[in-house]
């Protein structure tokens, strides 16, 4: 092994999280506004003795986070705004306001352009925020979008990773998984088309596989159904890196760990299917596949009413004494440790 | 000429404001804390009657906006925070908080991106500002830079670009030209060491030319004296794209033209010898090479007496209306019309 690569294997041996760890660690907070910084799904501003304001932003990299040979550019739009909106969504806020910043090559038609920006006004009109600004540059290899999401919450609302108390009820919302499968058949049927482009891609039967893979719908709806409820998670994430890492997130800031069923996953008999068709573990695809941008939440078992038998929530398990493992505990009561695959960008 | 050139001329021949205001004429603002969207240096969202919150964001690409075979990465990352702060000054108010969004391929050791956050960490100091969030993803290609800024101004002394009225007087803090003729020098040495990398560059005596090109200092000191002074512009942007440019935004967004005079332009002798080293004309300099990070402004004639002799700012010129061109009239009292030729980007 030369030198180079050993350098090269530093930042796959860190990890994604390890590196932000490394990187952040010196940022400490000296503004008296500065009430949370890095470390949670967005950033917390002081705006009021009541309200905050939340802060995230994402970047997506095309040929790391998109593949445009098979996502329409009005739809990659529509995401990027839903996989940032959906980071103040799990703060349990509202988004207000975007910037997108755009890195393009010169082989981008305008009309290209266009496209994309209509999926972005599509997203804005349908989370209700406001595009205000951003950047727009030339990028010497493919295209990069950069979103902020600019948003607020009550402070008694506002829900943190940390906060999951021991025998609180883990929650999600939606099904998962299914986001995963999506991107895997999309992937088998580029690889034909690349093999021979006169077969036509066979993805009938796949839409809401392929839907929730390609344009996301963040859980803007549950944030409104708390308030209707009356219910304020005690910790909360959205599902962006896979449930079980996650679930990983939550244990750690909250210094518990997790217990889940495997029955009690929400998988779609859709997604038993394909993944048997793809030879994939369904319970693989639901803990480790990743761009769900459901919301995963815990609550007081106090709370329970107020969530059972709801159909956009499953209670998946419950929160442990950080002395325990977090456990994935299948029909026949027989358990194994929860790790985190995820996405591996780097 | 094939049909996929013709596609390629029309990003080019829009250029990027032109790209961007196709782009965002749809972005509508519906949301009624958002006071001002695309099209000044930040944009403005209400945060109570006195107070506004202010929010930019920037985007660094290698290759287009640095080079790093001549750019230490730590000047890098205080560069991209100082060219994103540099807008909320711009708009007269104090920045608080960023979000650094890093794409960055896998040929980066670990090494390098601590040197490039040590950049951003003694920025983040420096300017009182907290990093408190963003994203780390892998880019395919090389280093992508991605940064948010939010900051805070009272209402009564936002400043925008629109607000110059006929007859302000027209003021530039520091010198324009030096951060251009910087890069000119490190690319005569990149070129001289390509072709032959015996022969050690030669930097000596440039150094303040090229520490504006590679470590420009956000004018956070003149938003300060304008508190002193008791002044609020008319109108202010940044200086990153060049003076005309700049010059241009202004009498464009406040209806009016401008007429400068080119022996009042503030730039330095080293600037006229350098120039004249590389056949360059110095005013062109001035005019047109970006990346100053001064301050360009506007004040009212009654305001002249708070800023004569300041050994900061220089008045270069008056606002004239708008049936008028924007001039630059030099001292023989010859005029020629300022057109913009800026970062020409794509």
């Amino acid at each position: 092994m030369s030198d180079n690569e050993k350098k090269h294997l530093e930042i796959d041996s860190l990890g994604e999280f390890g590196l932000i760890d490394k990187l952040t660690k010196e940022a400490t907070l000296k503004n008296p506004s500065s009430l949370l910084g890095v470390g949670d799904d967005a950033a917390e501003i002081e705006l009021s003795p009541k309200e905050s304001m939340l802060v995230s932003s994402d970047m997506l990299v095309e040929g790391v986070h998109f593949n445009l040979s098979y996502v329409p550019l009005k739809s990659l739009g529509f995401k990027a705004v839903s996989v940032n909106v959906s980071d103040i969504f799990a703060m349990n806020g509202k988004p207000e306001q975007i910037t997108v910043s755009l890195g393009v090559s010169s082989k981008f038609p305008v009309e290209a352009l266009e496209e994309l920006y209509k999926g972005i006004h599509a997203a804005c009109s349908f989370y209700n925020v406001d595009l205000v600004g951003g950047d727009t540059v030339s990028s010497s290899s493919g295209l990069i979008l950069s979103i902020s999401v600019v948003g607020r919450v009550a402070k008694k609302k506002i829900t943190y990773r940390k906060g999951a108390k021991e025998n609180d009820l883990v929650v999600v919302t939606g099904d998962v998984g299914s986001s995963y499968l999506g991107l895997q058949i999309l992937e088998r049927e580029k690889g034909v088309f690349l093999e021979n482009p006169d077969i036509q891609p066979k993805l009938e039967g796949y839409d809401d596989l392929i839907k929730k893979q390609i344009q996301p719908i963040a859980r803007q709806d549950v944030i409104d159904m708390f308030d209707e409820l009356d219910l304020v998670p005690s910790a909360m994430i959205d599902i962006s890196d896979g449930l079980a890492s996650e679930v990983l997130h939550i244990a750690k800031s909250s210094d518990c760990s997790v217990s889940l069923y495997s029955d009690k996953l929400p998988i779609t008999e859709k997604l038993i299917v394909t993944a048997e068709e793809l030879n994939l573990d369904p319970y693989m695809c639901a803990m480790n596949g990743g761009e769900d941008y459901e919301l995963l939440f815990t609550v007081s078992q106090k709370d329970y009413d107020k969530i059972k038998n709801h159909p956009s929530f499953s209670v998946i398990g419950f929160v442990t004494d950080k002395s325990q493992d977090n456990l994935l505990i299948d029909k026949n009561n027989s358990a194994v440790r929860i790790s985190a695959q995820g996405w591996k960008h780097f």
